[in-house]
């Protein structure tokens, strides 16, 4: 039996019978007074992550904080301190290695983070770069965890879904049109939505939150899992951007596709109960200029996801979709 | 210019003029109440730190807790966290990530330490095995910082230098007598001295304190360079163990070659006035069962390493030794 044979979510829980206290994203340790430690730690290897070709340096250490940042943010927090570790190859270009430094600097100081250690190592394979981020919460919310959706409650996303794939297709095509040079940005580097999940936060409700980093189904996934509970999505209501919708017209793709799939959008996907929807609808896009979508309900059937057009409910698994497939990039 | 062409400090030395609060192995951070909080990550990189045919999985998994715990212990800190981050290749048996994760598992418990995040990701390169190690240090003693030494201050070591070096060449080159089995063992995983770090911490006194992760001479060299004073060794005092002194004999090797320039012993490494000589003398061996030497004196010329033998002193050039040279493995 090798590696390939248990897939990520096979392994995460043969870990996890090992260390029980694994969490979510973000673990949730004691604190300063008054706050929760928030730490996560994530990934870009070479090869799996990113090309050297395909990505500008500088992009990518903007993009090495972007994943951490938004598992901040999916739990409410506010971003503090980073510990690097790169392990590079010795024929990397000096420039290089100074561009990916300033993207890092940039976003660093964009979101308040001040990067306190880290390590570096020596490698004849892919380069590797593992960024640690600490954040705190205040301790007297109630957190914003995956298993808190209830039946009845309303499904939320920020932002528009599916891009960053499509940004990632242009870039790997060598499609160097202007007009799409907003999808490729979204493939460089997204907008972690930290200010979201302090407002989320702020509202001290039981709101379920996680944020989009592995398309919209396997992360809502990760909700009805742990909420134990299923979802209706009301397909008019999924945000796909105009931009997206002329992009899968023209290379004919189905956006449905890049919204259900699509990773690394970074945008924050949550349950609230419905009296909040009111105030989120209004809040996110009036106060933080963040768009927002209503984009469905929660059930009680556990793990079922039902898509709803024209006033029919379809099981997902009849429009070919399976919400716990791997991503495949 | 490729990153070949600055070294690993002078990497580091670009790194903080852009991220200028990067501090010790150890960042220090604002942490509960009454104490401060220890961050520090440390990778094992396939071909790099280890090969998987010359150390078993269940010796990986301890070995990568070590670097970091003898980080903390460096600190006077308590171990408290832990985050792991693995990129694995797929062809990888599941046999061998299970030993790997059980010895990580056994070295976590043995320190107390919770392994409560963590982040996968495949490669088609080397397995690359980051952990991030949180810890904690009280806020009311001085810190153990590197810049502590001054003229006149004794300086000591634990334990035996120079014998995991031995350990790493008995196994690669495949030599299996039973008699050299504790030096392999040393290879394979050190025993972080946390116990030696916190009876130090305890005193209250302006010690400066590093681990010996890089041979004796590198590491000697970060205090003496952050305290900006030089350093007398009395050879004689070296700490070379009776086992190490027959395997280089017997292979025709100089042990002062090992006790310098072996890395990865992770003993501590410190300095202290004159009259703490007498309490570490006798309580380190006493109380925590934990060999120690007197090795030599600080002196004022900055920078300076020399060596006493039969009462000359001899400048460390003359012996063929450069306090900053990189370590080859």
């Amino acid at each position: 039996m090798e590696l390939r044979d248990f897939g990520e979510f096979g392994l995460i829980a043969h870990i996890r019978k090992l260390f029980p206290e694994i969490g979510d994203d973000c673990a949730v340790l004691p604190g300063r007074s008054g706050f929760f430690l928030l730490a996560t730690v994530d990934s870009q290897v070479e090869g799996t992550h990113f090309r050297l070709s395909l990505i500008p340096p500088f992009s990518l250490g903007r993009r090495l904080l972007v994943a951490n940042l938004s598992d901040i943010a999916a739990m409410g927090g506010i971003p503090r301190y980073a510990l690097t570790s790169f392990v590079l190859r010795e024929d990397i270009p000096f420039s290089w290695f100074e561009e990916f430094l300033l993207g890092l600097q940039e976003e660093a100081l964009r979101y308040g983070v001040t990067v306190v250690g880290g390590n570096l190592a020596r490698t004849a394979g892919p380069v590797t770069l593992d960024l640690v981020l600490l954040g705190e919460v205040e301790d007297d919310r109630p957190l914003l965890l995956r298993s808190n959706a209830r039946p009845g409650d309303c499904i939320f996303v920020t932002g528009y879904l599916g891009e960053a794939k499509a940004g990632f297709l242009l870039v790997e095509q060598g499609e160097e049109r202007s007009e799409y040079q907003p999808l490729r940005e979204r493939f460089f580097t997204a907008s972690p939505r930290l200010s979201v999940g302090r407002f989320l936060g702020s509202l001290g409700e039981r709101i379920a939150l996680i944020d989009v980093s592995d398309g919209l189904l396997q992360d809502l996934g990760h909700i009805l899992e742990e909420s134990k509970v299923g979802a209706v999505l009301e397909k008019e209501a999924l945000p796909v951007s105009s931009l997206l919708a002329q992009f899968c017209k023209e290379k004919h793709y189905d956006p449905l596709d890049f919204v259900f799939r699509g990773g690394e959008d970074f945008e924050l996907l949550f349950t609230a109960p419905p009296h909040l929807e009111e105030i989120i609808l209004r809040s996110i896009p009036g106060r933080l200029g963040i768009p927002v979508s209503r984009i469905g309900n929660i059930i009680p059937e556990e793990g079922k996801i039902f898509i709803e057009e024209d006033g029919k409910l379809l099981p997902l698994s009849t429009l070919g979709f399976d919400h716990f497939v791997r991503k495949e990039r």
